[in-house]
């Protein structure tokens, strides 16, 4: 039976340089939420806890434990080993029974300063998904996607009626008085434009907290100030939930699934595609 | 040469019972705005002139009359007629040497209580494109398309540096207390979106003023209340000019198209989009 509503938890949390104190810092939080009764959690971008391990592997079991124990759906980011050589950043969405039901690899990879992932990250190969999990039919991408409408059209059109984005976004200080408010409103303006193009739920899991890796330290720079406020985004774009700048904390927010057919019937964007006419998308440029 | 800059005037105006007197009307306010060094001139969606016409005819002989006299391009939306039968949702985009330089016809046909426009227009068969003006290439989508990612992806791909969306959308004065903000919020945020997805500029000329047209008042109805508030985003989704809600008016901004390439070499999505993986953008579901 088609569950009616679900409880989101974002994990908003700050990373350290220990791996497995993130990570098991992480499990505490999820555990919490699921004493809030949260039935879908999702923790943010974990790529610098630099556990790259297969998948399946010890994270996923770790997690399949915590997701049978309390029935919850838990969508994390790992570090993923594919093979030697090819590493992808990874979100893994574990069934509220404890098994793995499937992995989403990061599709678009950014490359900015102090973000090498062009070097980290082979491009993903599985395209864009969603899954009927226990608690409602998602999608998940990953961070510098959110920038890319096609890839929430894809997704959507898929079935999810709630896409999640755990994601690693923050200001570097140095730019943060000129450019910090239009990059902040930039982020949350296109995440809640997915949302009202395609008549979802839309969640994105950020990491909060101001970091310097020893080797920017040491080259005089200042890091990156993750700027957390996780949200949760309605079919029609309003934000429902959102966690604060700076501090670690659970963002929940309660869905209504029957909210996304009311409100594509109200605003049938869908309806209307001209789905004979997208011819070009695919190219890079129609020149 | 390609010009630096350009000085974008958003013709933000009532619309009456009188078709002739809206057209001149229209006439005197891009005059206006020439007067003030407009040099792209965009008057709102004029479907209900329903001065049917073939296009060119008398409304782009008139208008190109005015954008010859004043060196200006000129954007404009009129009702064509292009067979009997067959009407198009047209906008035109006449150069600032008054010819006639192409022509855009409404891709995505809305059916919203009070906007009969699938009975109206037959969907638009020239897809999305741009053009090299005078001032600077643009591209121009109307109303019903700004809920299109596809549609903005896809004229910015083709080369346009700003997107013009002529546009009639208001409230339904009994719907505005309930859901009046989400609606208006979510109108302005896909719109940035478009600006922020693609790097570049986009305008957005709406209609003000209550209309309650005589049939819908005899049958107890109490119209449309266009929110006008006609607005200039830039590249990374700020908005830098901006109508008022209930006043004509001329939204004027100054845009400077160096910043598109230095916006897209800051934010690169372009580079990065997977255009590998987008099959199934043309699909209606992937189901």
């Amino acid at each position: 039976m088609k569950p009616k509503q679900a409880r989101i938890a974002l994990v908003q949390m700050r990373c350290g340089a220990k791996p497995e104190e993130n990570f098991s810092r992480a499990i505490a939080f999820i555990r919490d939420a699921a004493k809030q009764r949260a039935q879908i959690s999702q923790s943010e971008d974990h790529k610098n806890f630099e556990l790259a391990e297969e998948i399946p592997g010890r994270s996923t079991s770790a997690f399949g434990d915590v997701a049978r124990e309390n029935g919850i759906v838990i969508i994390a980011s790992l570090f993923e080993r594919r093979s030697a050589g090819v590493y992808h950043n990874t979100a893994v969405i574990i069934n509220a029974d404890g098994k793995l039901l499937g992995k989403y690899r990061k599709m678009h990879i950014p490359d900015d300063p102090l973000y090498h992932e062009k070097f980290y990250f082979t491009p993903g190969d599985l395209g864009f998904q969603a899954w009927p999990t226990a608690h409602g039919k998602i999608g998940v991408c990953v961070c510098w996607d959110q920038w890319y409408p096609e890839a929430a059209r894809l997704t959507a059109l898929r079935g999810a009626e709630i896409l999640f984005y755990p994601t690693a976004i923050g200001w570097h200080p140095s730019e943060k008085k000129q450019f910090g408010a239009a990059q902040y409103s930039a982020w949350e303006t296109i995440q809640r434009s997915h949302a009202i193009a395609n008549g979802c739920y839309v969640a994105a899991a950020n990491r909060v907290g101001h970091e310097v890796p020893p080797l920017v330290a040491s080259g005089g720079g200042d890091g990156i100030e993750f700027w957390g406020q996780s949200f949760v985004a309605t079919p029609s774009g309003e934000i429902i939930a959102k966690g604060s700048v700076d501090r670690e904390e659970i963002v929940m927010a309660d869905v209504e699934w029957g909210r996304v057919n009311e409100h594509r019937t109200h605003w049938p964007f869908l309806r209307d595609r001209r789905v004979d006419a997208y011819a070009g998308l695919e190219k890079r440029m129609i020149d």
